[in-house]
């Protein structure tokens, strides 16, 4: 039979990255696509440990039905450590746990935005975001994302000229896929331009503890002092990804509407891993184990800028240079698309994500490209990072 | 701040069910009211031992990012085993991996409906995926569920007169909260009614398992030609509910909008729980489990129904007689409204969920009240039905 699908799912195809994924069986491709955390990253003699303890004496409440706000426990070890590292949350804020961060983007979608409401990104913007919003019927709309943050003026023209905004989405800090982080200055515009409009913004800030050189830019949320920001984030770079589970600290009205929205969704967060969590925070050395995380970044990160330096020619491609995070964003001169570009390099066997993945407007195209250093093996970004070099080599 | 929520989310409060829960801190009230698996049916020693083998040999896998489709090994094995035991999937078909068989529900929500149109269900039917279906902005608009299933005269009129019906939305196997099973002949009138009126039946069926009486009814799905049913179920009431694992089977076309919108909600689900599923599966003998599971539940039950045949009047309320599932389902003669009846049995110390939970229409009462009998103890049972008698012996 033929389906008639919902107009927001009708059109909306899987995320370009996830089609890249497919084309990398070949072996011999070494993959700077990907954003997944270091595997060294996961502690996983302690999570071994917990887990086992956790089946021998607290098995029934860690696999039966639990409530959809959250483990209690695991709340207030969040609410107590984001508030102590971040000035996060007020009197008036709750927590939610989400099925990692990627479940706060979506509610807060679901919450504040009907079909055909209008959602400010940045440009480029995370994909698996603006995939969920369109996901939803929303219009989303991008606003150029500048080496400090977004373009504060063309921000305040957007918003000014699509008043179906409900929500402005940001990644303030080392974002993806650009690897930026937004001073304090336009932090500030930011907040201003919100409260002049009356939207709501949406701070995603899956990497804010992944900083390995400079000082922390304090959070918008620790900025705001009325309700106006939904705060996302989550364990998937700390602890695992592949566990998901993720936080949103917000105003309690707010957060009571996700969790109804979250009932519907899939009733509650696994029970087990929501334990599992609440007890490594408890039980063991969490800042100590971020701040190795750290020092596996900061190495890989400038492992790969130092190849960079050496092999590719920066007369033609220009790189950010990440304070933390996961990416490193490439920009190629005089370039409308990359999109041949990309191709040849997985010729050469070496793979990157385009920016076209990331536009706002999907029908863009991009002089920009991803490249990930928290996946691949140091000898993995020795090489590919020669293969790279050696395609813009012949490009000149 | 005043926020200004979605239509969709801006009136719909948290199921009535998770306020009663609210109300029973109270250790002396007996409660009939949750819907939880009883804790002996997980099968924790077994779990533990898997559980300690992936940390130990796979935990990289078990920890990272996944893909959205689900664990390759396990849905084939829920394909194998779903095709064996109930003859569910055909050559076009394909198995998605979901958060809970909640979660299979909604995505199919999300990807047949805009806002604003309808689904069909059963009257009275299951909360959390009513409320599921309002939170996305859907007209959730009922028919009378009779002894054998639903009102099929009714169901035509209906279907006529909501040309805007995308769903049709059935629990055709020991239904919550009715505890009914649906007959084989309206199974077949559901399907040429659905085909009549061109709508896409979604069949949800988390408890097709536990039958301990009677013999099994072909599912919708087994019954499906042409690819007009989605079957959603989940590993909740055979493993472990808080683990959030379930599965839907549909035509690949469903299957990949409903992955893309999965992409956008969750990433994936629970990487190592799919992992211990699947494990689970092919290692340890599921069928002799799920044997003792159905043991489990017909004591419990025929415990319940003795109680109830010994201490309850029956010439004021009747009760049905599932032949498996979780749920009894009470119904009080000449009672327009069984509020004030369920708030006395409260200052008994007995707890049960009031009809009016359940209907599509919200605004409607109910002389109707369900009972679970799998999460209460035999003392408790034993115990509750006594109050509840006593309270109908006091209203006679």
């Amino acid at each position: 039979m033929e389906y008639n699908f919902s107009r927001k799912l009708a059109e909306l195809k899987p995320s370009a990255i996830r089609e890249i994924f497919k084309s990398l069986t070949d072996p011999e491709i070494i993959s700077f696509a990907a954003g997944n955390p270091a595997p060294e990253s996961f502690p996983v003699d302690e999570l071994a440990k917990i887990s086992a303890d956790i089946f021998a004496n607290n098995s029934t409440a860690a696999l039966q039905y639990s409530i959809t706000e959250g483990y209690g426990p695991l709340r207030e070890a969040v609410a107590v450590r984001q508030k102590a590292k971040f000035n996060i949350g007020t009197a008036g804020d709750s927590t939610l746990i989400v099925s990692g961060g990627q479940q706060g983007i979506e509610l807060a979608c679901k919450v504040f935005c009907n079909e055909g409401d209008t959602i400010i990104c940045e440009n480029p913007s995370f994909i698996g975001s603006l995939n969920s919003f369109r996901s939803n019927g929303i219009n989303v709309v991008g606003v150029e994302l500048e080496a400090d943050g977004i373009n504060i003026r063309e921000l305040d023209e957007t918003l000014k000229q699509n008043p179906r905004t409900k929500l402005l989405y940001v990644i303030p800090t080392f974002q993806n896929p650009a690897g930026i982080t937004t001073s304090i200055e336009k932090r500030r515009e930011i907040l201003r331009l919100a409260k002049k409009y009356n939207v709501v913004i949406l701070e995603d800030n899956p990497y804010g503890e992944l900083r390995f050189r400079g000082e922390d830019v304090p959070t918008l949320k620790s900025m705001d002092t009325e309700g106006r920001v939904i705060y996302c984030s989550s364990f998937s770079k700390i602890l695992s990804a592949g566990m998901r589970v993720g936080f949103v600290i917000a105003n309690e009205q707010i957060i009571s509407k996700m969790a109804v929205g979250k009932q519907g969704e899939d009733v509650h967060t696994n029970i087990f891993f929501q334990m599992l969590c609440h007890r490594y925070m408890t039980e063991c050395d969490i800042d100590a184990h971020i701040e190795d995380i750290r020092s596996i970044y900061r190495h890989k990160c400038d492992l790969m800028l130092d190849c960079i330096e050496r092999y590719v020619p920066r007369d033609i491609v220009t790189f950010t240079r990440p304070e933390g995070g996961l990416f490193i964003w490439g920009t190629v001169k005089d370039c409308d698309d990359v999109t041949p570009i990309v191709q040849r390099l997985i010729a050469k066997k070496v793979a990157v994500v385009p920016g076209s993945a990331f536009n706002c407007d999907t029908s863009k195209k991009s002089s920009s490209f991803r490249l990930n250093y928290s996946t691949p093996s140091d000898e993995q970004i020795i090489e590919g990072v020669k293969r790279l070099g050696s395609v813009f080599q012949e490009l000149k």
